[in-house]
């Protein structure tokens, strides 16, 4: 559905016809889609507090089980004909404060770590992902279409994801000496992988809320 | 306009009569509404700058003077009949990427005075402030009002802004010995105050998005 995305829709449509079953039996079990929203927001806060405690592996692992889980709120809804527009209002202002908050406890496990670089890096992605998000709905609410560009959040959850086990399987961030300061200590060897790949989201992030300035520009200009 | 605010109306209609001569001038040399919305942005990203380079009281006051800039290019499209969806929407995509990007330099200072507190709360503040700005256009992209609660904007930079300038005039965050972990060094007196103050920002930032899902739900609920 996203223009650019790189996940093909007819990978989306698989991902659907396997997360129906899965969430009609937590609807069987009493769970309703705004309480399995409300669960997934609690996972990525844990997701949130792995990577604030530098357990990188555990924090890339949760964002993507909870990433992952986020389907079945959506999907309960649609089977058993429960969609609402409050629902779809709540889904996407806990996914987005999640993907901040799990970019902060990044920040905050980078901070830990003497990692300064990392935290610019996080701060950054955080700021324009979210800016991305707020695009899009500023431009729903005036009556236009405001999804396109390269950086949809699956994709960025994705990247992060990797960002995160890549670190922690490597070692983690930083210096070796954990100490301030530019210091002769080699880098730990998830350091770069990490720079890039959350400066990757940083920059497509970035590039798409330029495309969704400019998008709602073209809208707004052949309007009478 | 904003329910809650601590600015009055009067106050507000106040510094927008003392912004619309500025404002003309501006434009007499030339500049447009939008060009002022670009301007302020990039004077954002000094202060964004000025903060991550630990240089908290010229963060601050570049805060201040951008948040008043902020009002020149509204005034300016008021004065000239030149108002726009297009700068409308330009001016509240700048302003919150703005925001956001301020709270990440802070958090890079933060962390270059291996203060991870204070990456903590600016982290946590970016990411419900960015929230609070989100479940308004959200909401009112289902054409509904979303402008409720205690922490607008204008507020959360007011704060941010005396934050900073306390953090600086009081000599910096962190602790005096600037090494990595717990130590016995005493805190830098400009440390708690900032915690305090970013730490506002962020509960009622929390706050504010918990009242705006339940705003929303409420005149949802309404509806036939």
């Amino acid at each position: 559905m996203s223009h650019g995305s790189f996940v093909s829709p007819a990978a989306r449509d698989r991902v659907r016809g396997i997360a129906k079953p899965i969430a009609l039996a937590m609807g069987r079990i009493g769970l309703t889609p705004n309480a399995l929203t409300v669960i997934g927001f609690i996972g990525t806060l844990a997701a949130a507090a792995a990577a604030a405690s530098q357990q990188w592996t555990l924090a890339g692992v949760l964002v993507i089980a909870f990433g992952i889980f986020d389907l079945f709120d959506g999907a309960l809804a649609r089977a058993t004909g429960t969609t609402s527009k409050f629902g779809a209002f709540l889904d996407s202002t806990l996914d987005r404060t999640g993907e901040s908050l799990v970019l902060a406890g990044v920040a905050v496990g980078c901070a830990a770590s003497n990692f300064v670089e990392g935290v610019l890096v996080a701060g950054v992605a955080a700021a324009f992902a979210s800016s991305v998000t707020y695009t899009r709905a500023k431009a729903e609410s005036l009556g236009l279409h405001g999804e396109v560009g390269v950086a949809p959040r699956a994709e960025r959850l994705a990247l992060l994801a990797i960002a995160l086990i890549v670190a922690g399987l490597a070692g983690g961030v930083g210096w070796y000496a954990n100490l301030p300061g530019p210091t002769d200590e080699p880098l730990r060897p998830g350091s770069i992988p990490m720079l890039i790949m959350i400066g990757i989201i940083a920059v497509f992030s970035a590039v798409t809320v330029v495309q969704r300035i400019l998008h709602t520009k073209r809208q707004l200009d052949q309007q009478p």
